[in-house]
């Protein structure tokens, strides 16, 4: 049916948008030094470390988004919220890595940051859900996903980074950066179910 | 007509666009506190409530957008142009939930943001009107428009809410908050009438 | 032939990306008031007004941008650069608009707010020169757009704009807006040549 | 196969998303002077001159990305990955932007916007070779490629460029200049490649 590939098309242009826009203004965090000496920009290096870490989240998001969607067949009401709500959860990332960068991961903007990072995923999860509750349970996606276990364990890994931030930042920063690495690898599940015929 | 396919594509395009812009750089009126406790944090949660309640409503209007022009088959200049008046009020919205939230939630600017919510609500309206008026009163989605009670009253309950702000701005605030939750569910009339053949 | 339609859809969809975000980015020169009090809005009238004339010129530019490359059928590497050309001095009106807005319609912001008119519209006649050459003298886009004696005129206008500004402002800015509703009205030529068979 | 065209479509719509933003922030640099006499932009000067230099800049990748994909057929996680970082080093660039034209064209951040052309370089370098490992040695694409001295010759100027700002700025920028405008010729190989059946 054509209506709902429109619909669906919108959906991916409007997300593709959003994404593009959250991972565009966090460089904006990166403020321009007054001074023309290599010094001057010592104190951005912890703001562009940041970036770099949330680009590369965002990055995964965004693939991650892009290899679901190509196995949804329908759009629901239920979804275009869900879809929403993740975007809400990931326009907030650039707020979080500017503090962080700013403060030169100090406790508490660090412990921000794994919230940040831990509320796209339940968001995503909860994505995930109101696509599989329409595709149904035999669909080739929740074929694909399976038992999802890097799903399930990055929540728990971000709240593990939560907490290490009040003990030691470079604890919680390893965590972040080692759950983003995780994701890198493209999802071989995926694909696999798309080459299948 | 496949020109008249390209017409509406881009309408939507140009939309998705603004109106992605406009979702996301309301997340700029979250300024990055300097210090990094969590009582820096507070005087961020006011802008914060303001830009989910925004947030909300800028979804709304997309999904709204999304489901109506689904059954849109003809573009003309004048929907161009309601559909640009559309847009030109919702850029308003960052605006007025930046004010509101940095004050707040003072009577003048609760005040504004209602009149930042009224103004829309009566350009969706001539965005409507323009529709129909191609489309005719008995296309499908005339029919599927129907009597429109929620889009006659939420203008009635913005005023209220903007005659509210100078008693009490609870009310007001409750008011905004109300409307949102009644538009929050999806438009049944407009899926129903997409299913039916 | 496909390959040559999907150059022409990125050229659009690249085009409403920058013109979607030139045109929310002036709503950033609109700064929040720190007071909570009607008349800290005084300041913001003038910012306002220039406002809502730059929306209409870049909706203008967009609406007409929208009905010519609707008659357009081969996109080549001049028409590229001819349109980025033309997306460069419209990048520049948010600039114009806030300096004109800022200073409350100053003779020398004034002037300047007209050169960041005639720039885009010298670049338009560049980018129909360019469409022209391609699709030839005989083409139905050539034949639709005629003398183009709006197109013609317009230069001058804003000249005469530029030069008034020294002499009274008003004179100037109401220039600007009689040649922003002069291509308010949707261009007929090319509705009709979209409808001739 | 028509997934892959629509991986291919969502990788294109988001690249034009990004390079738009990436454009369009860039002339927020520009910050609108205070006062409203002539003599008030010329500070404004260099910055202006930088960002035309970088718009022509990110208008070339623009455009070159435009005609590669045009010949891409199969899209895979590898190219997602290498699409995306050259999107993040394009992103820096409205960094050293607002730099070089903050500081006059001052030698560390004359070498360091050599630095950041240099990036993005060899990010599409990357690319490049992403593609072709998929399309295969024989194919259109790779052939249309050919021995892609421009490509190659690149980098060197650039590093060149940012060693000479240290002896004398305006030989680097006369490099800078120099490649834009060595690149600034549209890609006759591609287009031939297009035309060939």
């Amino acid at each position: 049916m054509t209506g709902n590939a429109v619909e669906k098309d919108r959906l991916l242009a409007f997300s593709d948008g959003v994404i593009a826009i959250i991972i565009t203004i966090m460089v904006l965090e990166l403020k321009v030094p007054h001074e023309a000496t290599l010094e001057a920009l010592t104190p951005v290096i912890p703001v562009f470390l940041t970036y770099v870490l949330s680009f590369v989240y965002v990055g995964i998001y965004w693939n991650t988004h892009h290899h679901f969607f190509h196995l949804v067949r329908h759009v629901d009401g239920l979804m275009l919220w869900a879809n929403l709500n993740l975007l809400f959860w990931l326009s907030l990332l650039p707020f979080a890595t500017g503090w962080m960068g700013e403060n030169h991961f100090a406790p508490v903007p660090t412990a921000a940051y794994g919230i940040a990072l831990l509320m796209p995923a339940l968001a995503w999860y909860g994505l995930q859900s109101a696509i599989i509750r329409k595709e149904g349970k035999d669909s080739t996606l929740a074929r694909a996903i399976g038992r999802d276990l890097k799903g399930k364990i990055s929540p728990v890994l971000y709240l593990g980074g939560v907490l290490c931030s009040f003990l030691d930042t470079r604890i919680a920063t390893a965590i972040y950066v080692l759950v983003a690495l995780m994701w890198f690898i493209p999802d071989r599940r995926i694909e696999r179910a798309i080459r299948r015929p």
